[in-house]
């Protein structure tokens, strides 16, 4: 197919060049005749632009343009013209100015698609995923992807300031599953034996600076054999960081400068650095969650001191056997119906815990159910703690330290959700500090890593580590935005015998050490240096940057909750002889 | 383990510190103890440092530095110095101070290395792979990996500029194998179904292009389940490029200011766009190779018919019949002794021809052993249309066309290296284009194709695909710099009744193209743009750049030929488990 090359993009022509004779090429977006003139809005990256075809200007050209229907693909040339007055198009940077065509290839032409290419499209995602080169026809999944280019282009640029290495870690690595499931890959050339995709780089960059390597860092894919939930894929994309001769503080600095340039050179924001900091204590017992939302405040109040001698055995009882009584002040919540108050109960029951307690203060002093146990002046130091007003109601959980704040904070997202308190405009980030070392798991019976088994135990709890493991703390770190943890790292371990310490911890026993990490054991004997480092979940940030609620918006080709990819039906079976050669068959 | 952290890094003090209290943090590279004080390099990433531990200052400072030995890592704190006359080291570019170390702290304590970490490395490679931590500590490694970092920036940098859209495309992909073998991942969630991972990304770049992208580039790893040679790994890295509304020139023009870019930026050499284009044809009747080394002369001339009717049956039989006679003149190589030229006959043998013919011109005239069978006029107008100066050797091989000219390259670049005529400082860039769309496979008895399926055939050789398609040429290009293949890539097929023939003669079947690749040919009915794009192969690239033999060494992490990363001993065996949940077991 023969035709001519554009002279300018589509997003490009203005007042200036009127009276040129320009090319122009792109799909045909929208199409309307008009008193016998054919006007179409031609389409490519860069923007739109109208073309005019008119019947006196050019019969033949007329004709051919009638048989164009969305979708085509054409080019055009003809002469730049002003719009007439009242024609202008504000909405287009190409608004003020129209293409008369004199000259008209139609390049391919076009089914009609399965929905419209649509700003704001209103059809099923299996079908947008199924035809997703339509799809990312449309400008807002153009916008995302262009979005993303930039934030690839603005992390790179920032590390290379700043003397950070990029280097490419192996993508077949050695199977070492560790909380996740690995995917596995069979080898051909070594029968009966697998490497895995990697979960994270994390050997990889230690590795590397154990070899000197000082700063590293790596856009990289990652991978997690997990069923899938919302926001979650089998395949994502981290920002990989690790630094040398480095403490907590270094890191968050080189992190808080990146977050600096985003803000600013995405949103146009200017962010203070830097960033407050929680410890993980102080965040489960403000708010509830270990990456809470300080968009909104609602933050708790711990009552089991006040309640510890009351009448009401409920919460007494729980607080004298080292349970938590607490809860926050709902403002204006003392409005809320008997109907309204009976789905929050139902709500906070449906988290597990046995109930949900709560005082209005009203300007006539207290109203409330439990006011009966507890007494009016108990009910006041409540309110009081909480920091009530009247007009305000105060919701109280009862449980073991863990329920009571989880479910407070859940409570306290749902709050703020029902009363829209949450200002979709603000940007909050923090840090979230001094994680725990160890979770216990109750379904494994053992300690589990509450970051990961490289993570190195603050100094003042080394002796934790003997006594009461799940009391000692961590030097793990996680950058919280808007209530979305974006980014989670610690202080690595650099020594061979705490690191194996720490592996014996876990349950990890000597043999099973060496064969899985008996090259990083090794390493650590030849001149570890002390090393930290952080990695960013790269989708998640860039579907808060692009103000979308879906990961799968800004990933050119996601794949569903089931791990499929529905435009080329993948996965898919396989010829027999490809498994042959693989030395495995199917169970 | 507390210590003092850097003020400075190890490649940074000069004259200008002198007097400054300052403190570095490194690995004892070497160690001199000279009249009673210990002289130590420093070394980090960034360069060495010489620090000295002097009893007459500190007797405690200096009895715990006896303890240092190499690959120790430590903070050291003291007053920079002038080095006394005489024993400046203008190798390096501290060369001119040193530290006189008031505080020492060891942070880490290093077993012995089992091998130097020296910049002239001496053992072999499988040790140096093992203990990669060690081997990547030398400073021509660390170069090689700085090269890298340098390289992926100027590349984004460049395309950013160029208005190119960084995407990622996925890595569980599609199983499609066409030419090399896929890595298989099982699905869990999928019984029976496997994703692979992608030889490269075609089919997603071409997606884009259908999607209006218009302009993408990705640095992306690739993947081939194939045998290894010396300078392939199971998994490589591409700078992977495409384009829509162009033509080969507009690609090539691109990737021409890539390369000037990397030249200059790198080496520091000018380069002249635009590079010199070959045709196929022209590359093999002039070089022998699709990828001819022109960093030297040894250009071929054909003898056919000036052999056809002459009394030398082998050679004129074989040009009445089609096939070719032709051949090269080594400048001085009448020298040759008998012994030489024996050896020469029996490497041009071992290529699988009959043999090597070859005419001497000496100042008395012909010295030739065919000179009997061809007369001496033949012989001398041989000598004639090779070129060849009295002095000189002319080498004649005859057979079929493929066979001839394959022969000759090969001989062409054993007589360049054996005569040392590559001048390892040139650079030669250009390009061959113009190649034929198919091969045909004796192995697999059809056409298969020379560059990949989705490659567009010249719009003048359209009617052989179905006479001839043979002879049908298609709109490939590869950029070929001093002898190696950089980067291959096409103009695109964008129409489906056009791809879905060429998966026909490719002995596709109209079945297994829909299942295969149906989602394309869907996608090219909804208005696809002409397209076309290129792949570079980086980690050669790299190779060439550092000057280096081997890609693995500007691979952080590479595998062995038998596909194996001896550090961390991967691929491994895997938990029965971990199959049973993948549904597969081994054979």
């Amino acid at each position: 197919m023969q035709y001519k090359k554009r002279t300018h993009t589509g997003g490009e022509l203005r007042s200036s060049h009127i009276g040129q004779v320009v090319t122009l090429t792109g799909w045909v977006d929208t199409r309307r005749d008009l008193g016998g003139v054919i006007f179409i809005d031609l389409r490519d990256r860069y923007g739109k632009t109208q073309i005019v075809f008119n019947p006196k200007f050019s019969e033949t050209i007329y004709s051919l343009a009638k048989e164009l229907r969305t979708e085509f693909v054409i080019s055009v040339t003809g002469k730049v013209e002003k719009r007439p007055a009242g024609t202008e198009n504000p909405k287009l940077g190409t608004g003020d100015i129209d293409v008369l065509v004199e000259e008209l290839t139609i390049i391919n032409k076009a089914e009609t698609t399965p929905f419209p290419i649509d700003d704001k499209l209103d059809t099923n995602e299996d079908l947008r995923l199924k035809y997703r080169y339509l799809d990312l026809r449309r400008a807002p999944m153009q916008a995302n992807l262009l979005l993303r280019h930039q934030m690839y282009q603005i992390t790179r640029r920032y590390f290379d300031e700043f003397n950070f290495i990029e280097v490419e870690t192996p993508v077949l690595m050695k199977s070492t599953p560790e909380g996740a499931r690995d995917f596995l890959v069979p080898s051909r050339i070594n029968p009966g034996k697998f490497y895995a995709l990697p979960q994270s780089p994390q050997t990889y960059k230690q590795i590397l600076m154990v070899a000197g390597y000082d700063r590293y860092f790596q856009i990289v894919k990652c991978f997690r054999d997990e069923d899938l939930r919302a926001d979650r894929q089998l395949e994502f994309t981290q920002i990989d960081i690790e630094m040398s001769f480095v403490d907590e503080i270094d890191i968050q600095t080189i992190v808080e400068g990146l977050m600096k340039r985003f803000m600013k050179e995405i949103k146009g924001i200017d962010v203070t650095t830097p960033f407050p900091r929680l410890t993980y204590k102080e965040a489960m017992e403000g708010y509830g969650s270990d990456k809470p939302d300080l968009r909104f405040d609602l933050k708790f109040a711990d009552f089991s001191d006040i309640v510890k001698d009351s009448g009401f055995k409920v919460f007494a009882e729980n607080a004298k056997k080292g349970g938590v009584v607490a809860g926050f002040a709902v403002p204006g919540g003392a409005s809320y119906t008997r109907n309204q108050m009976d789905n929050l109960v139902d709500f906070t029951k449906s988290l597990g815990v046995g109930g949900l307690a709560y005082i209005k203060l009203t300007e006539k002093g207290i109203d409330s159910a439990i006011e009966k146990f507890l007494g009016n002046e108990i009910c006041k130091q409540i309110c009081e703690a909480a920091g009530a007003k009247p007009g305000d109601n105060v919701l109280v959980v009862s449980d073991a330290w863990q329920k009571t704040y989880s479910t407070l904070g859940t409570l306290r997202l749902e709050i703020a959700k029902r009363m829209n308190l949450i200002d979709e405009n603000k940007w909050n980030l923090h840090w979230v500090v001094d994680f725990p070392m160890f979770d216990y798991s109750e379904e494994e019976k053992r300690h589990v890593a509450m970051h990961h088994p490289f993570t190195a135990p603050k100094p003042e709890d080394l002796a934790l580590l003997d006594t009461d493991p799940t009391k000692a703390r961590a030097r793990a770190y996680d950058l919280v935005m808007n209530g979305n943890e974006v980014a989670g790292g610690s202080i690595r371990i650099y020594d061979s015998a705490m690191q194996s310490k720490v592996f014996g911890l876990l349950g990890i026993g000597t043999e099973e050490a060496k064969m899985k990490f008996g090259f990083m054991l090794d390493a650590f004997k030849y001149g570890a240096p002390p090393h930290g480092g952080i990695a960013f979940g790269f989708d998640r940030l860039a579907m808060l940057f692009a103000g979308v609620k879906s990961i799968r918006d800004v990933i050119a080709f996601p794949k569903t909750s089931s791990g499929i990819s529905l435009m080329d039906d993948n996965p898919s079976e396989v010829d027999k002889k490809q498994l042959d050669e693989l030395h495995i068959k199917l169970k």
